[in-house]
Parts: C-alpha cells; structure tokens; sequence
C-alpha cells in the first residue's frame, strides 16, 4: 500500500469518543484514509516510504470541523438587513434574495461562503439553500464536502419553484448523488411555519425512500412557536414528533424555545440540534438551554448559521459561545465543557451527517479529513491543554493547512483548488445591485 | 510643518460623535498628531511633501481599540486554571501567581499580553496587575499606551508588600509619570471585597492629590455581592458612593449585578463601567445589564479582562459580544447598536483614561493612534456598511497597521519595535513551572 502523506511532530487531538491527545504524534494517510495513528516515532517507518511529509511542529493536528447549518450562499447579503428580530428581518431578506439569486449569483455565493469555511478549518458543511446543485458545485469547487439537497418551501420561494419541481428536484438530487462520499443528500424543508404538515412528511417521504437526511429550522423564536401553535394546536418539536419526523437522520437548526419535555422527545427520538449561537443572539431569538439538553442526553451538533445573521461563519466563534455562553448565562462555572464543546464541533457533526463511522475524529480507517493550527501565536502561548486552547482561544486565522480525504485543499492558509480573489472580486461586482434591493 | 505621514484612499470610520465616515479619505499627521483628515483628493498636497505615504486601498481606517480593563500579564496563567466560579477560581490563581510573579515575569507576562493586543488594534490599555512600574516598561517596548498604577490589595498580596510599601509605591508612580503622554497613571484597588474603606479612601486620596485616574473591580458575581452586604451592609456599588469613591475619573470593571438604583448611581456620578463580556461569561459571573445601563445614560466602555479568565485578549470578540450578546439575552434586536458598541471600544474608553480630548476617534488635532483593517477578506465581502463589518465580523488577525502617535507600531501583522518570537520562547520555557505550581 502507498503512503500518500504522513503528518508528524504535531500536537494530535484525536477527538475520538476518549479525547486521546497525542503530544507528539501524527497520522500517515493513503488513498485518502487514516491507516495510522501515534506517536512520532511510530511513523517513521510510513515517513520514510511517503510521497509527501509534512513537519506539524509548533502545531495542533486535530479533525476538520462540521458546521452542521448554513446557508453558504447567503454571504452575498452580509450586513445587509440589521438589528431586526428575525420576522420582520426574514421579510427583507426574502425580497433581497427574491431579486438577486438564481442558480449563477447562488453558486457565487456559496463559493464565497465555502471559501471562507475552508480557509477556517471546516471540512463538512450541511447547507440549506434554494439551488442545491448549485451549492454541490461550489463545494466540490474548493474541496469540501456538504449535506444539502431539495428545498421545501410553501408558495413559490425565490426560485419560483411549484411543489412538482420542488418533489422533482428533489427527487433528482437523491439519484444524482447516490454512493457519493462527499455529498450527504438531504430533503430540507425551510420550517414549521413556512411548510404544510402535508409537505412536511412529503419531503420525508423522499428522504425515507433514499435513506437520506432531513434538516429544517425548528423552535428559533417565540413568535415561531406562537405561529405553529396557532395553528396547529401544539409547539413546534410536538408538531413534527406527531408528524414522525424526528429520528436520527434528522437535524433541527436551533431549538432555542424548549420546554422540558421538547427536550426529552428529542433525546428519545435521537434527533440532532444544531447550536446556533451567535445567530441566535444577533437575531435576539434568545440562549438555546444546551446544558439542559446535554444533561438529557439530546446530540447537540455547532452551526454557523448563515453570514446573513451571524455575519460570518466561524466556526471558532461558535464553539467558544457553546462552551462559554451557557456558563455566563446560567451562572454555573460547568455548564458545558471543553470536551462537550468540542465534540459538538466534530464527533457530534459527523453523527448529524450519518457518517459517525468515517468523520468527526482522527481514527485508523477513518476519512483523512483533518487540519492544522499554528500555535506558535500569542493568545496560544503558554498552553497547558489543547483541548483548553481549541475551545477558549484559538481563531480561525491560527488554521494554516486543511485536507479533505488527504488531498490538501488549504496549504498556509491558501485554497489549493480555487483562486480566492477571483470570488471576492466577482462579489465586490455584484454588491451594488444587492445594496439597491433593500434602498 | 514637516507632514511625517498621509494615509489615502482608506474607507475612514472616525469614531466621532456625528460617526462620520469617508468613503475615499485619509489622514495626515505631523508630531505625531492628526493635522488633517478628509478625502483623498484633498490630501494630494499633504502627500506630496509627506516623509512616508501608506496607501490604504482595501482597508478601513480607524482609530485604536482602547481596552478599559486588562491584566496583561495574568496572560502567562491562559488557560491554567479552567471551569470554576469566580471565588474558587481566584484562590487557584492567587497560588499560581504567588508562586511565579516577580518584577521580571511580571515583565514577560506583560510584554506577551502587550504584544498580543498591539498586532489586534488595541493602542491603550487600562492595566491592573502587581508590578506595574515592569507594566509601563513592557507597554513602552512594545508602543501601547496604557494607565495602571498603585495596586491596593488588604494583606499582603503575591508582591508581599505592606501596606506603607503601597502607599510609597503608588506616590512614586504618579511622580515618575507625571506629564508623560504614554501613560496615565491611576491607584487600582483590587475590589471592595479584598480592601477595606480605609484603604480604599487611601487609594483615592492618592488619586485625588495627583489628579489622576481610580479603577476596581466591582459587583463582578452574586458572591461578591453577598460579601459585600454582608461585611458593609450595602452592595457594591452603594458602598463605594457611600465611600465617595465614584465620579468621572472611576472605572469600575464588570459591574455583572445591579439593580436600578445602581445604575442611577453610576449614571449620576458619571462613573465608567468597563463592560468585559467573555469573562463574564466564560467564569459564569452573569451577563451585565448593558442595555439598562446605556438608557441610564452610563458611561459604558470595553475590556478584555485578563487571558486567565477570558483565555485572549480580544476586543475584537468584546466588541461583537457587547453587539450581540444583549440582543439575545433580552430578545431585543436593538438592544445594543452597532454604533453604541463601536463607540464603547473607541470614545468611551478614552473618557475612562481621561483623554477624550486627545483620543478615541480620528480628528484633527488628536493623537495619530489608528489602525488599517485589512478588507479583502472573505469575511469581509460585500461590506455595505464599514460600522456593520467592524462590529460584527472583523477579526483581530484582519488588522495589518498600527500607529501611536504617528508612529508604525506594527506592519503588516507584524511588532516593529518588539520581537515577539523571543517573548514566545521565553514563556514557553517558564510554562513547566507554572503548570507545575496547580499540579
């Protein structure tokens, strides 16, 4: 068997389930898995007959981060609809979006979006947007997987899509991206309160009939769950509980408005929460009661949400409000751990896209999908822990090297695959119209 | 009048009171204060006769972050000591410190925390810590401004002085600094739950006699409170106006729990409140009642706190998190606006020092403290709006230049008078015994 890489001399964070952390260790890929995982001294032997090796002293190799909700294409309108709640502010952004995207300005947005997740050490996006071929072809364009796939939405939406072309698209992605290992495919319904209970279970249908995922936004303010209860006689997780949409396959962006018993029906039906939590505070939707649902043993993966809200997508910033947020808020010191927050961040992630068994840590047989961050910077010095630095400390710039299945997509802090500036340019060119939407 | 440097064709956000912003504009600066500033084409004459033109194409231009509350050198502690409340917590940090801090790692200590805030845009720091002539030292080598002074602290603290060695020593701080322009000198007693009201009222005569500036810590947690009431028979912050402690020259860091009287307090007396969010909430001491506090009209400024809470010195995350952090916490989406938070990181901390007239925005007449925030980034894209990008997107690796009073502190990224790569080394030779001091 050919080596194809070995990474040495780095501080390994293995995130495997008993947080093993290798002080001086590495791993050696070939044919884009992990076939070892140790201590330096250990991989000389892969070293010496690899055609490539890479030196990671002064950094922590640790795996790639899985942002488990996004809209990557929404970047186009950063900063764009401000300090609204998110109702009113929703009305905007849809006329925004409703006048500027179609499958060319969405794939350019998602290429920005993907670029900016990449370079940031994420490695696996799930993705909801409106042209979800478009979005697979951005990803594969920098080199990162995603999970996306048919949009439900009642009424037309910014495609202009009737519900035939939205069970046809549907539909069509399943098929077209069936046994790929880099596309999760997904039915995603945009929410509660903007999809039918009867278009609800129409996409899971399609989802169940694949073996796929099921993603919508769920419980992410109050006027939501006044909404959904209005009209239909219960809050929002009952709602799809009675509708048999919770399971393992699917993921709910947000749950910031749960009751406890919400929380017990989703730790039984084994449903993810995606965290949002900067999203969550910009939009003033509120503080999501992780502790809550950690202690009751609910999956709670990270998210980013969309730049849209959030303003960017860093992943780091989400995972140091998960483990500090909830402590400030609920003013108990241990709240949520380093250890919880960081397998939100990848173990978690990997169980939200169903591929528990080959992401979300650095483990023999597992995807080679892993980065490195340069610790030789100021606010990394001195580190007693690197669990304690990746949760409380470090920034998206400290991510200089990225790989997806052992092909290096970020090499010192550059995308290998895709010129950056191109993209930011062709968005610089695109802004003023975008600005004239909401003028 | 010799012109030493024009900066040109920079998206200039002033920080002034009308929060004006020059969409193509610069500065020119002479004596190391800003002589004009304006659009480009209007510099063209300055720049012809100027020793050295930065041209500021695809950067933001604006004055320097100004930290109201730090312990720069409590950055050798990052991380130490992880995952308690504030009192629990502060008995593990006191031993570290009591076990390594002297005048020379106090230094390092300082140098680091220093170094760290310079290459993010902080160009004046309000510093608390034991040896704080080593503090001006540390600031001096690197270029920051700061204010520290005569710590106060009842017993004998981890400098082992007496009572008459603080009362000597904060004299002669005020002496050796009287007139400098880099330094404001100030008495900080530790907190009215560590110094009683006759050291605290000592502390301040100090203060008053030299004209200088006064800072502590203030209802940071419940604990604290109950403390407080119980030893004095009011809370905190009734206790130090009984003890006449507040007016326009007092900063009092945190103030996490207050009632409305309180605030009315602070308000009246024209008290700062250095607002320091991730270490609120990382050490679960509660979320500041900011939005309150601005309607109160409150003098609200920014902090990091130290890197032994916090883990970084980033007020880049404070300015976002004193954004964000109230519109969720309130579930008010304008809680706290975007102007309101630029102008806590900005104006209201050079009121704190003392110095609005001289610092906090960019305008003719005050000191040349700026700083070029690299837009081209691709969390930078598209920016409709410069105040939006700052507050909730920049990132601190996003700032390439920094001036003090005209003076290039740091080029691209990079310390000019500091060189960081031995300050790195050098504490990471002291980490073992620093661990081993917990161990």
């Amino acid at each position: 068997m050919t080596v194809d890489l070995v990474v040495k001399n780095a501080i390994v964070v293995t995130c495997d389930e008993e947080q093993t952390v290798i002080q001086n260790g590495g791993v050696a890929v070939s044919n884009g898995r992990i076939t070892q995982i140790g201590e330096s001294a250990a991989l000389e032997q892969a070293a010496g007959s690899a055609r490539n090796v890479l030196d990671g002293s002064g950094h922590i190799l640790m795996p790639g981060l899985i942002n488990s909700h996004c809209h990557a294409a929404d970047s186009l309108f950063r900063g764009l609809v401000e300090d609204l709640p998110l109702e009113p502010w929703l009305q905007k952004v849809w006329t925004a979006e409703g006048a500027i995207l179609n499958p060319q300005t969405s794939h350019l947005g998602s290429l920005l979006g993907f670029s900016e997740l990449l370079l940031s050490g994420v490695t696996s996006t799930m993705d909801m947007f409106w042209y979800p071929m478009e979005t697979v072809r951005a990803a594969r364009e920098v080199g990162m997987r995603v999970s996306t796939g048919g949009i439900f939405f009642d009424g037309p939406g910014v495609d202009g899509a009737t519900l035939d072309d939205r069970i046809a698209s549907a539909e069509a992605f399943f098929e077209a991206f069936a046994g790929a290992d880099d596309v999760f495919p997904a039915t995603m319904p945009h929410g509660a309160y903007t999809v039918g209970p009867e278009n609800l279970e129409t996409a899971r249908d399609i989802t169940d009939k694949h073996g796929g995922l099921f993603s919508t936004h769920a419980a992410e303010t109050k006027a939501e769950q006044a909404d959904v209860e209005g009209r239909y006689g219960s809050s929002v997780i009952r709602h799809l509980d009675h509708l048999d949409l919770l399971d393992e396959r699917t993921t709910l962006a947000h749950c910031v408005h749960l009751d406890d018993e919400e929380i017990a029906i989703l730790a039984r039906t084994g449903t993810t929460v995606s965290h949002n939590p900067m999203s969550n505070l910009k939009l003033a939707s509120g503080i999501a009661r992780i502790p809550d649902m950690l202690a009751a043993g609910v999956h709670v993966a990270l998210g980013t949400d969309g730049a849209i809200s959030g303003n960017d997508l860093d992943m780091w910033m989400a995972l140091r409000l998960a483990a500090t947020l909830h402590k400030g808020a609920s003013q108990r010191a241990d709240a949520v751990s380093t250890h919880q927050a960081l397998g939100m961040a990848t173990r978690s992630g990997a169980r939200a896209l169903g591929a528990a068994d080959r992401l979300g840590s650095l483990e023999k047989g597992k995807l080679a999908d892993m980065i490195l961050i340069d610790v030789k910077r100021p606010h990394a010095v001195p580190m007693f822990d690197p669990v304690t630095h990746l949760v409380y400390s470090t920034a998206k710039s400290d991510v200089r090297h990225v790989f997806v299945g052992g092909e290096q997509v970020v090499r010192d802090g550059v995308l290998t695959r895709h010129t950056l500036d191109d993209t930011l340019n062709a968005v610089a060119e695109l802004a003023p119209r975008i600005a004239a939407t909401v003028a």
